[in-house]
């Protein structure tokens, strides 16, 4: 299958119902509207809600029953970039190609569209009109709305990125620099793929292979991104390359060596494809975006 | 009753059901879990649980079943606690008697911490393990976790705090000042008492008093706290006076004085405590607590 043109009909399916659940409700002040607009709607990858979808697919879901959830992923997901850009955090100017957003709307907005971005993506996935429509339980919404909020709190996101700000100009072991990986980046990669799976109706077994998939395709994306700001094009990244060295952090490239690292991550992607093998065809998508994860240049 | 005793008493099992959901897990960095344990065990008055769990009771709830989404109400409180004292928003030292969180940890430690905090009010909210303990359905906690985020976004607390930071320094309409208020305080004692009644199992009629008695007496419960920072002794309220007339902070005080100010605030603590008429004596805490919001020196 041809993995580009996928993601880029999958990613417009997206775009349209993030711009949807973004319409700004009548009581909201336009100026915290405009702030979750711009950031939500700077025209990432949506490689999180993509995820959710396929998973949810290749267990036998529907696309469109998910979308919501998978759009709480994507809101999840700039909730972080927004706070990761703050001046007390990486303190970067441009994310995407554009301003970031403290430096768009100032930074008391930019923390509180941030907190309103997370915030509304509980109220999408606690949505209880939903129900009526796609027919998933409440128990199973309930699920995932635990399983999300663990991969993103004091166990999750929250802590890999303070292990990530403690470490910066330090030496650390490679177990800090997987802590940090894993917590940072492949919680929610995990936590999206779950998610799509759980509500998609996956048994035990489905889940287990799915979030071993996930695990490891999670990862890879981290180096090749790591591999990425040395090597990549700034045009093409959106973003200034070389951010790491500068910040003085601990990247797979710099404990490693950038031909190791290359390595480690065709070895993720390798054992990510290896743990759908129990899949059909359905499971193409899966395994596409996993060659796309160390293959992208973006 | 002896409305103080009753709080206290209340106090002191929010206190420790707060500790033990705080409890650090393994894998979270010990600095995160300290911030966090630090902003939320610091000793507020604990007003949101207490009236989650008093308005569970009056509709013949049980306070234990609702004790876990009473404490993630807490946190949440705790969140915007530490987001308002950040430097980009009101840049505050001292919050009940200690520094604040980013004086105490700095910025990025504070802003990982709140919504650390945030993150796990969900997972409280969301825990599946509980079903088989209080028997409270997955829709009903469902629904639980919906009213808490629409309360808190951006047709909520952000909203209202995005209103409050614009307004510094202008002159608005009394009907903008009301928005602040319903949105960055109201919104979340009205949320605190929905749930508690939803959860104990309140029928249509019994939660729409329940609301109409948390709005009110919401609002006089912030008309007072604008009242204390012009008339309260510093030392009892654990914080600087007068920052509001510093920061330029529209307030009841300011656009219709205090003696009104207070009027008005009795005005609403009466209508609040009418919307109970129907309620038993079961209903005394809540009433109580609309006397206590509005005499209250702390």
């Amino acid at each position: 299958m041809n993995i580009v043109s996928y993601l880029t009909q999958k990613k417009k399916i997206v775009d349209r119902a993030l711009d949807a659940c973004l319409k700004k409700p009548a009581e909201t002040p336009p100026e915290l509207s405009r702030a979750m607009r711009y950031s939500a709607l700077a025209g990432g990858k949506r490689l999180r809600p993509i995820l959710c979808m396929a998973a949810a697919e290749v267990v036998g879901g529907r696309e469109k029953d998910v979308l919501p959830v998978a759009c709480a992923l994507e809101l999840i997901h700039t909730h972080s970039l927004i706070y990761d850009d703050l001046p007390c955090m990486d303190d970067d100017d441009y994310r995407r190609g554009k301003l970031t957003c403290h430096k768009k709307f100032g930074e008391a907005t930019a923390v509180l569209a941030g907190d309103a971005l997370l915030v509304k993506a509980f109220e999408l996935l606690s949505d209880m009109m939903r129900k009526k429509e796609d027919g998933i339980s409440a128990d199973r919404r309930l699920h995932a709305v635990n399983e999300i909020a663990s991969a993103i709190g004091d166990r999750g996101l929250c802590a890999g990125q303070i292990v990530d700000l403690a470490s910066e100009g330090k030496k650390i072991s490679t177990r800090t620099l997987k802590y940090i990986h894993v917590h940072k980046t492949a919680a929610l990669i995990v936590a999206s793929v779950r998610c799509g799976a759980l509500l998609g109706g996956a048994n035990e077994k489905q889940l287990k292979a799915l979030t071993k998939y996930a695990e490891c395709t999670g990862l890879a994306f981290q180096i090749q991104d790591d591999v990425l700001d040395v090597l990549g094009d700034e045009k093409k990244l959106g973003k200034k390359a070389g951010q790491d060295e500068k910040m003085g952090k601990n990247t797979y490239p710099k404990l490693f060596g950038i031909e190791a690292s290359k390595k480690k991550a065709t070895a993720l992607k390798n054992e990510a494809v290896a743990s759908l093998r129990a899949f059909d065809k359905k499971a193409e998508p899966l395994r596409g975006i996993a060659e796309f994860f160390v293959r992208r240049d973006f």
